[in-house]
């Protein structure tokens, strides 16, 4: 029924969704996790939450400059936040991390998908 | 009066006003300009463009990490804020950069300020 | 034998080949094409010159801060170069980009490939 | 008399301390901060690193893309390699990421005099 692979609904919803949790990864290991120590400055879970908070902003670029590569980063971006909700979980304390990292990566499966 | 320089909620407000101009004039000059060219891809306009992208998004960045510079940056990102929309406006038919940019300069120019 | 899947001097080098490949297309893009236009302000090959830009930058950043993703940054960044360096052949005038492209690809697969 | 303000190889010797710089404060902090812990691992001097790490990369950025406001973005580099030259100094254990701050604050500074 020649249906656009995707609108553009469903990119700007994704173009926000990297944006915030760019924002709240950043600002939580910077501020929050720096702040409270212990397993938060652990070399594991530091480097996935900075990690996810440079792909998310890369994800949004790609989108933003219209990539054709933006499904590509779109897939990498969900799986990086997928694991950085998982160990935000885990290590706990960080429910709106946990909740943004969540949110983009369903937005980011979809977008990746959309493609095909 | 022991007031502090600068409240949360400007800093919030300020990362949010980087993050729309970084977002308007990154997808503006990447979609409209590459598109409609002529003066739209000059090289004086179209750097202007990228680097107050650019600026934004480092802008957003430092203040997200809460950063000593922040203000700093804040300042130098009023100035190339400024510059783009007067040349946007110049060029025209990038009413919503304009602003965008109007609105970015204004708040950083608030958040340098507030340092003092 | 017991041999680690890369060395360190496979990640320097890499580190190396991105960062060069981000230089020479921001650097090609912002001054070459802007300046020469025509073809070389196209949308198309545009994106991909400042898309191939910054995703070696994300890819350079990764391994700098050893993301357990760095092979999918690897990955990713190497098929961008590929397209880069092709759509670069293609228009002509910027050999030290293709050149750059090539390498920065084939020491990102060197890169994705030794995960396994 | 005729002189350039400032000439391509100082601009080429600026953008190339910057990237070193970047790239050494990047990899100290998510590497050795990171698994050293303690005083590394402290707020003020964590921030002081990722943000001369970011500034490094935009700064470069724009001399790589002509900026306009390329000596301003190397005004505001050079006091933040400063500040984390001296702060790492302090510190102890970081000479590589002193001398590179060192190296690029001086770079940086000449640059931004040059305009004048």
């Amino acid at each position: 029924m020649n249906k656009p692979a995707h609108t553009k609904h469903t990119t700007q919803t994704c173009i926000e969704a990297c944006s915030r949790c760019h924002q709240v990864c950043l600002q939580t290991a910077m501020d929050y996790c720096l702040k409270t120590g212990g397993k938060h400055v652990e070399a594991e879970h530091f480097r996935l939450m900075m990690n996810c908070a440079e792909i998310c902003q890369t994800s949004a670029n790609f989108q933003l400059s219209r990539s054709h590569f933006q499904h590509r980063l779109c897939e990498v971006c969900a799986g990086i936040c997928e694991a950085c909700a998982a160990d935000c979980e885990k290590i706990g304390g960080m429910d709106e991390c946990v909740e943004a990292c969540r949110n983009c990566a369903e937005s980011c499966r979809e977008m990746a998908s959309a493609r095909h």
